[in-house]
Order: structure tokens, then sequence, then C-alpha cells
């Protein structure tokens, strides 16, 4: 059982966690899901959701690493034990997705240079700034480069989960859960309704 | 400032309580949300989220009350005490939202008799069970029968909550929180693509 790791932050975005969780949840049997921050203890969203975690210090040293985006990813870029948190945690995982404006929270750690990567529409220009030397894909709905994989902002992380799932285990699998769930998938990551000129 | 009351309990189904957060927290200015359970405190989802609630007895007594699903509701609809609660917050409630088998929750306390509803297509035996007297509808998305909205599965949550917003402040508000979401919003409530015969 593969551990899957998903980094919270006070001010994350709600959905950014929740749609993968959701996802991931469907199959224990593959995925043993852990929610961390750095400290640990309660962590609450934007939109108020107050949630348990365990800290950094106790993420397996393997497996998936998930970075959620949300406002509070605009002051954590400039913390740097945070950050060297992050790039601890993301060299070790065998494979790191990231949601929304965790993009930015990656690409500032170095990792993503002369790599492919998106993110959050809405919020570009900034995201961008934190990483001159990526490869910024205005219309993906999410991107994969080897181990890294990215998406557009918070609904898009559900579509990225269920095409890791397919990556990892077939289609048929991330077809069973996506049906499970009633969620209408875009499987085609080029699919990007909210694409920028 | 309308109050939006989400009931949680052990083993709710967590995108069914996070998708509609999710929406809802995009217009802060219009609801309050608030998540509660039957004696408040740490309540963890099927998928081991462990969320901080406050009880019920807290509850605004106007608003609007969602109720969630997932398998924690299998054995709460024999137990009395949390369904004379169900039912008295949702008599006072202005509307009552219910997601996947939250549906069974709220048949149970009679309140649907006679009314139209929908729910989770994977459980629509044991959900009809709950209400005989409900005119169950399978193939829904969603459903709206005077104050009371009823979803299916999961996902379909978030398309419901978006429908009650547009319904509330039209159809331009809706549109924009799903924008900001990038989420692509089955808006019309007949398409369900998990219909069953």
């Amino acid at each position: 059982m593969m551990p899957f790791n998903i980094v919270l932050f006070n001010d994350f975005e709600t959905l950014d966690v929740m749609g993968p969780v959701e996802i991931i949840g469907q199959i224990p049997d593959l995925y043993e899901l852990g929610l961390y921050s750095l400290d640990g203890g309660i962590i609450a969203s934007s939109q108020k959701v107050r949630v348990d975690t365990a800290p950094f210090s106790a993420v397996k040293p393997s497996g998936v690493l998930l970075i959620s985006g949300g406002f509070g990813a605009r002051t954590l870029v400039n913390n740097e034990h945070f950050m060297h948190e992050i790039k601890r945690l993301s060299e070790q995982a065998e494979f790191v997705l990231t949601v929304c404006t965790g993009s930015a929270l990656l690409a500032k750690t170095g990792l993503l240079n002369g790599k492919m990567a998106t993110s959050y529409k809405f919020a570009f220009e900034w995201v961008c700034s934190n990483g001159a030397e990526v490869e910024w894909m205005k219309k993906a709905r999410w991107t994969r480069d080897g181990k890294y994989y990215t998406s557009s902002g918070i609904s898009a992380g559900m579509d990225m989960t269920l095409g890791f799932i397919r990556d990892m285990h077939g289609k048929e699998l991330a077809q069973k859960i996506s049906s499970r769930m009633e969620y209408i998938w875009n499987s085609d990551q080029e699919n990007d309704p909210f694409a920028i000129a």
C-alpha cells in the first residue's frame, strides 16, 4: 500500500484537498491517505473548514505527495522553513501532484525548472513569477512531466487525480471510481475550458 | 447574511460536504457556513478526514440546512434521537438540501412524503426503503420540490448547490462561482449520466 500524503496549510482551498481525498479514499487497498501540515494540529481552509493534520515530520518517506493551493500559498512561498520542507518532501516522494496555486509552491523549490507545468488560470501571473524557468502551460487541465503532475484551479485537481490513477492502474479503475462518485470526469488533460490566451 | 448549516456524522462522504462548502465559501458575504454534528467535536469521514464541528444545539434556527450522505447514514436512520434532531432542524430551516444518501435521512423524517426527490443511484433501493411515500426520481441530477432540494450521488451535490445559488441569486452568480472554481458545471438538473432504468 502506497502512502498518499497531502500538504495542508492555513488558508488552503478546501476542494484542492477534498476532491483528491474523495478519489483516493475510494481505493484504500491501494493508497493510505494522510493529511499533513508543518507542525500538525488543526488547520483551517479559506472556507473555514477545520481539519486535523499530522506534522510533516510524520510523513512517510515514499509514495505520493500532493500539494494543495489556496491563499495561504501567497505568503508561504516566502517562508524559508516551510519551503525547505516542501523541497525535502518533494524530493523524497515517488510522485508529486500539485493542485491550483500549489504549483507555485513546488515551482519555488526549483524542482520544476525546465519542466512543463500548469496552475490556476486566475492567478497565473503570480504563479509564473515563482518559477521563471518553468515551462508554464496556459492551456492544460493538467500536465505530467516525469514524476511531477500539476493541475489547473481547484476542481481540476479531481480530473488530474483520476488521470494519475489511470496512469498507474489503468483506465478501467479510474472510470469505476468516477462512476461510483457520479463524477463527470474530464479525462482529456488538453481539454481546458478555462485556458488563457 | 443567511446561515448555511451542514450536517455531518461519522462516516460521512467527504465530497458530499466539501463540494458544497467550496461553492458556498466563495460567497461569504451572502452565507455563513457552519459544520454541525449531533454532539459537536471531531467527526471523521469515510475517507478518514477529521473535521471539527459544532453541536446541533448551536445551529442557527433559520437559513439553509444541508444534509450530507455516506455510510454513516445506514445506521443513523434507525437512531431515534438523531432522527428527531434531523426532523427538527429540517422543519425550522428555510431550505433543506440533501446530497447522496442524505436523502434517506430526510425521507425517514416523513417530510418528503408526496414530494419529488432523488439520491445516489448505487444505493437507490435502500434509499427508497426509507420513504415509501416519496416520489423517487430515477433520472435526475437533482430535484427541487418546494423548500426541498435533493441531489444524486457525491459529486452531484456541487451541481445542485450551484443550481440553488442560481435559483436564489441568478444564473450569473452561479456561473461566476463555477468559473472561479474552474468547475465544469452540469447546470441541467435533468441531465443525469448515472440514471437507472
